[in-house]
């Protein structure tokens, strides 16, 4: 291994072994500067290196923020906020956490375990079991470590336990599958009979583990889940379905996508954000009462780590709260996204086929992806952020246009001319999206 | 495999092969909850499952809190609190936090690359910087997945990489490592000679990774740090330092025991948290640039999760700033440490052999111990929770007990009344520890 490494980097120090302890160091001390400094240059050439915009929300103007550039700060409209719904600018979800912070101060203090627990804690996950119809749910400080604890604890502990992973799922599912060690079956990406040829390949008496998402984030597809479901049930596994990009916005509560769908009460995990359409930051599970209490007593990602303060507790509870009744957000969220892929598609400027909110124009190479999000930004004052390799595979860079409730028929015009010009300035293809598209965008490498 | 979990959990079902496809289904949904019981009735016969203490902030009376129990809502002393500075309740933390929310909202929006970098994590990541005296640093949802998120990224892709980590380290580090699938080697507890042997027994051309802790947090001892980085410097390794439970407390300006040590500027990856003596929540590395940038891109922990929301920055900034002035609630924090472990010790109550502001109180049995923990709350109106296996090794069982400058003489009398009371109740221990009591708990499973 050593080998690898040294050919790689290390050849200078150690073709000169001769040398002083503290040169020899220095060449270390270079040899892993020169190894991070190789991988980030690769990443810059390929044009995949992440350049974050450092933006200031404004609180009374979302979807405006400021952006602070090289050139000074400037507003701009963000057009790619996961603020789906911009509760997170919301006055009752705002005034919800300044109580909180008034009443019990910033932090909570501690580990759930150890003088962590919040009564708020207790609320929040309460408010969490009825939203979806669970006996349970468990917090957990983002929506990445919910995956990834409650897979790896569940896959982990359940003996022999195989996990059935869709090929699209995101990288905290990913990460957490393969941190328990358990056999890994992927199944194309919403395709049951897959999974369903996989499952029955398997020892029937196995116990299963189904993972998959209802929204996928970057194309706005959606997963049959109820045909999914089928197939799970067939073969006695459990269902883990992640609903992060669909909780608060899908279903007559916020349920998300099953609950839309009437499946719900199928699913025996649901997962969720807190940090998207309710808002605030923080990810959870809703199950049985024995399953959340297993991964409360044995998921290290749950157990060892600090709690929520309870000033996001009370955001996200209250946001919670007020989409339970949320059917005209939702149903203005769903117009605008559809009268903006409409209007996109007038103008000949191409969107992925997404069914949902999510609203993603191709653009096919990464360099250009990035030229056009800076034009947007510079010129028109307009944040779209590029989406490159690896959250995309390469060839399918996109604009991931997210238009939320808050965007006006205004904004959606200013958005429209300025698309238009950055495509004549970069000589974008104007073509609708052809059936050989679809299938490389849907043929993700799942990261 | 799955011979094993039908041996275990699925007997019935197997036996049962010609029932109804429903009635199947029944029985192994029987059999998920069978397992999940019968782990979870497994921890509490041996009296390790975990009791949440339900408790409600008071933000103007810290150490006081509200414990919401089974008789209703009472006022408790907490004396576990890992609040260790009481700057959670800090009122100028808690402005900056309120000021944050009424400017930007509540959430930040976005993952760090789309739409969630704001300005205030800019701020932070430069204090932060600047506390260490590194060139850069890097936010986290939390100090787990700092800790997670950067071992795993370095040693996962530093090509051959060998990882030597201290065998009491916590399960944040250990999940890193082991998630990394990089080559593991554990040293003794603090033991820079093992380490050095260890290093020695391998190829010098192989890059290296050294993770420790300075502070280990259930027994309060500390680590030669210096003596590590010797050995780590010797060997061409880069050394990573869990600083969590001594940042904001230990050093000039909060920078923790390298600060207070001197060999801050000899350590290449300082970790800490945000959650404990700066009283908010998230976790961060402060280190040279080109390896900050380096997990910036690749940490998967980092890139797929929501930023942490502009509030918690802007309370973060200000406890570190206050803190990086904070030497007489430092000086105030030792001396709390110090007066209850020679009054504890007057006593004849047994403390373990802490050399800074931990003060664990040894019990050496999980029953006892929580009995002890209800007794002090349901008598005494004080709040110490029982730690017990997995986070301590069984045998070594105890109350963690933690002053902060915020627990006055009053305060520390009645801790004092009411640990004699329950120790003759409960008939414990009142001899000082010995020797072989100090090696059984220094002998920790890494957990």
């Amino acid at each position: 291994m050593g080998a690898i490494w040294n050919a790689h980097v290390l050849g200078k120090s150690v073709k000169n072994k001769k040398v002083t302890d503290s040169k020899k160091m220095i060449n270390f001390e270079g040899a892993y500067d020169a190894f991070f400094d190789g991988s980030l240059t690769a990443l810059k050439e390929a044009g995949n290196y992440r350049y974050f915009a450092n933006l200031e929300r404004l609180a009374d103007a979302f979807p405006i923020a400021m952006h602070h550039g090289p050139d000074g700060p400037k507003e701009v409209t963000v057009w790619c906020s996961n603020d789906y719904l911009g509760m997170g600018q919301n006055p009752m979800v705002r005034d919800a956490m300044v109580g909180a912070i008034g009443a019990q101060g910033a932090g909570a203090g501690g580990t759930r375990n150890i003088s962590g627990t919040n009564h708020l804690h207790g609320a929040l996950e309460r408010s969490l079991a009825n939203l979806h119809r669970k006996e349970a749910a468990l917090i957990f400080t983002s929506g990445y470590v919910a995956n990834m604890t409650t897979l790896s604890t569940l896959a982990g502990r359940l003996p022999g336990c195989i996990v059935y992973s869709d090929e699209l799922n995101h990288n905290s599912m990913i990460e957490g599958i393969r941190h328990s060690k358990a056999q890994k079956r992927v199944f194309r990406h919403n395709d049951p009979a897959h999974l369903d040829e996989l499952m029955a390949a398997d020892d029937p008496a196995a116990p299963k583990l189904v993972a998959f998402e209802s929204v996928y984030s970057m194309d706005g597809d959606i997963a049959p889940i109820g045909a999914i479901l089928d197939v799970v049930e067939k073969h006695n596994g459990l269902s883990f379905l992640d609903e992060v990009h669909a909780v608060g916005m899908y279903g007559a509560r916020g349920g998300g996508v099953a609950e839309r769908d009437g499946v719900m009460d199928r699913v025996d995990i649901m997962q969720g954000t807190l940090a998207k359409a309710f808002g605030v930051i923080g990810g959870y599970i809703a199950a049985s009462e024995k399953l959340v209490d297993f991964v409360r007593s044995f998921g290290n990602g749950f157990i060892f780590t600090s709690a929520l303060p309870p000033a996001i507790a009370a955001g996200a509870l209250k946001s919670i709260e007020i989409l339970k009744n949320g059917q005209a957000i939702r149903a203005r969220h769903q117009e605008r996204a559809a009268t903006l892929k409409r209007r996109l598609a007038e103008e000949g400027i191409p969107v992925l086929p997404s069914v949902t909110h999510i609203v993603p124009v191709f653009v096919g190479d990464p360099v250009k992806c990035r030229a056009a999000s800076d034009m947007l930004m510079d010129v028109h004052a307009i944040y779209v952020q590029p989406i490159n390799y690896p959250t995309v595979p390469k060839g399918t860079e996109r604009l991931r246009i997210t238009p939320t409730p808050l965007h006006d028929d205004a904004s959606m015009d200013g958005l429209i001319a300025a698309l238009n010009k950055v495509w004549e300035a970069l000589d974008l293809e104007r073509s609708t999206i052809d059936a050989d598209l679809d299938q490389r965008v849907l043929k993700h490498a799942a990261l």
